[in-house]
């Protein structure tokens, strides 16, 4: 049985983590970090009785748990994870803000520790599986273009998966444009450029988060498509990664690695 | 029975109109209009021995057909489509190139005449459907994004289908952007812009004739979408045209019109 | 301003056509049929000080509205309606449960009042239209097979969205086997049979409620999809029924007659 | 320099093959097989003056090429690809035809010489890929359906592909129904069942071969689509099982094990 601290237990992802780890056979809910929650509040945050409690990270006691699912806030998740790693923890981390620098100094803390962990900027299976596949498949089809789809009040685009996906495929195929000497009739129709990779981005209410990747070669065509309906989603990826982290031998970025 | 004259019988899509005709248990193929055509030709042509055979736009009866077929160039058809209505044709016009104006003097003829007659940029029905499809949608879900997609050897974007598609739609929604204070990240990803309606071009090999039509409302979405996989998608609406013209008691154009 | 009296105004669907007639500029809510509803809930319900609160069928007064909007119980539906025709409301019943006699009777009763009103059993826009779309469709692209998709608890196979596209179509085609002497390897991989439409039920998790309609003519396919991502979608087209139910003289069945 | 012989360099997917063999810089067409090819039918056939032309398996020489593409018939194929692995020639075979008994003592003999090989049902980039991903997404998304769609003259249902991908799937996921308690109202609807997967397969005229796997998880779906639109996609796949075979030290079964 793997024990499993979870910092940031009382927020939204931290709630449905809490959940998750109830669910899980293999795992157990031993500890979490929360600096605002108080005891009478276990049942509503479906806390066990033994589960402890820490309001601060210096009071979290080595060894209460074997993995650190770190869902916080951008201020907190580096002095989290350093502690995590100094007092043995295998830190899985859903939590953004870490500078490359940061990053770097992590994992090659991790390295020398041989201890596991994961940082993962998107915990969604299907849109982590999608940039897997996306990536392999240009190998192949060097020929391809990106299609994102959001709700109407998404306020920047291209989406962040839809950018990470077209940078995967720019490593692995020869930086090209697919129709050189178009004519654009009506400005921009071919969409955003990068690396010769053409990025179009779609707003209408009622869609939600949707990510499409066209590939075509001679006489076919290849397509991914990953839908995210609601944020129940990345529990299926924090599943995977409390899984797995215990083979990894340092910490990886990006759930994609270790699938 | 109704007898038929095709214009521009030797030609690719005339080719094909003939074999339509011959098809057909209600229409006769009685002439064509077939400047370069030899009599041995017939049997390649599948021309039967009482089609008449004209060199020339002077030699043609009147009365030898009830309709006549045009598919022949730009540089001919105003002739053409004016001695029809001349010697009492009805004309079913595929050939492009006629001018607006060309057009409003033909069309003020015909209703003088009271004779039907069909001028149709596009026979393909699977995108005349979608074009009339997607007018009908826009009343009820004004937020609206078209995708269009080609091989990579097109030469243009976007598509004359999608534009005149967003023109459609134009016509019966208020003129508004869905997403106004989105900031692209990467330039254009946002698309080509029609009076607020994005419009998207993917250019991939492999791909032949593609367009979908995007609705989004609260909560749900509607989307309409034709494939073209070859020309000879165009004969199921010319078939269309040759069996509903005669209701017609003057010129119209846009297969739409009579569906 | 048009008044609107709302039946079932505290169920789920009920609360959601209070808030969007408040949201109206040019109807007004002036009461609502609610047999459990206190006047201390009238906030919560989102319900005005001169909004009436009825708890019982006799007490309605007529004149209080000119649209009666039912959103109750099978048990109910029928009286309801009755009432509202005899004391000169319009119906707008979003209610199932009446029996096609008692349908065919108060459509009759509507007609001698040249009273209009609708019975709609789906108010989603987006299923509606693909529906009315759908019908038109089948008159030039005769071999048509449906594919619709739920989520992984529903009940019942294939959805009543699926089969009522079905009907429609059958109304227009003539009845036939696209593939009649094709043989499965697999046993029933080709689907359930309505009149020699084939209907294919996919049952996922994640999936909520989509419906797609495929066309297939020479060269060329035309698809009609909906996604209902939530209930909310209903509302569109409560909308509409509420606008435009005044200019009709009796009762019809679906709200795809006035779109 | 590769050098490649063709066997059946004549039929319909030989051609293609002698086309590609001869537009790639890094491989070299030194000789075909081909038992009904006349000399003077060289150009016809895209057959360099230097191309040995064999009419009689006996008759090849051994050293005459590295690598022996395979594109013959049924009655034909074992003796070839025997003879091959005899005479040291890597064989790529995209014939069916072999027995599970003649693939297993090839193969064998094949690790005996440490020969490379590869015995491809399916050279399409495009549906080998999707069935590499699909199997690699059943790991995480063990609920999933598959839909096929091909033109309406199509014999048996369901294709080779889609039943391919279902014993793909079904290696990696416990093999369960994703509703089992639902019931059908129109019988079959819910499609084949291939331990739990279920099949749907469409038939229509326009469409050309298609297939797309479906997965859904909590809040999510992943969906890979593959279009063949013509014959010549093959080629894709034969491109790079040339360029990957020497890599191999005995032969593989599916394109899919050298991506």
């Amino acid at each position: 049985m793997t024990k499993v601290l979870i910092a940031g237990a009382a927020g939204a992802m931290g709630q449905k983590a809490v959940q998750l780890v109830n669910s899980m056979d293999d795992m157990q809910l031993t500890a979490v970090l929360a600096p605002h929650l108080a005891d009478n509040q276990r049942t509503a945050n479906h806390l066990a009785d033994n589960v402890a409690i820490y309001h601060a990270l210096d009071d979290v006691q080595e060894g209460v748990a074997n993995i650190w699912l770190d869902f916080t806030v951008p201020s907190a998740v580096y002095d989290n994870v350093k502690f995590a790693l100094q007092h043995n923890f295998m830190p899985v981390v859903g939590t953004t803000g870490l500078t490359d620098d940061q990053e770097k100094e992590l994992i090659e803390f991790s390295e020398n520790k041989h201890l596991g962990g994961l940082i993962a900027p998107n915990f969604g299976m299907s849109a982590v599986l999608l940039m897997k596949f996306a990536k392999k498949a240009a190998q192949y089809f060097p020929d391809v273009e990106i299609i994102e789809m959001h709700h109407a009040d998404k306020k920047d685009a291209p989406s962040g998966t839809a950018l990470s996906t077209a940078k995967l495929i720019d490593q692995v195929r020869p930086s090209h444009q697919t129709s050189p000497d178009e004519t654009e009739t009506l400005a921009n129709v071919r969409g955003g450029d990068y690396h010769g990779i053409k990025i179009h981005s779609v707003r209408l209410p009622g869609y939600i988060a949707h990510e499409q990747v066209l590939f075509g070669g001679a006489g076919e065509a290849l397509t991914i498509r990953q839908d995210s309906f609601d944020r129940q989603s990345f529990m299926s990826g924090v599943k995977v990664a409390l899984q797995k982290v215990a083979t990894l031998d340092h910490m990886v970025v990006g759930l994609e690695q270790i699938l």
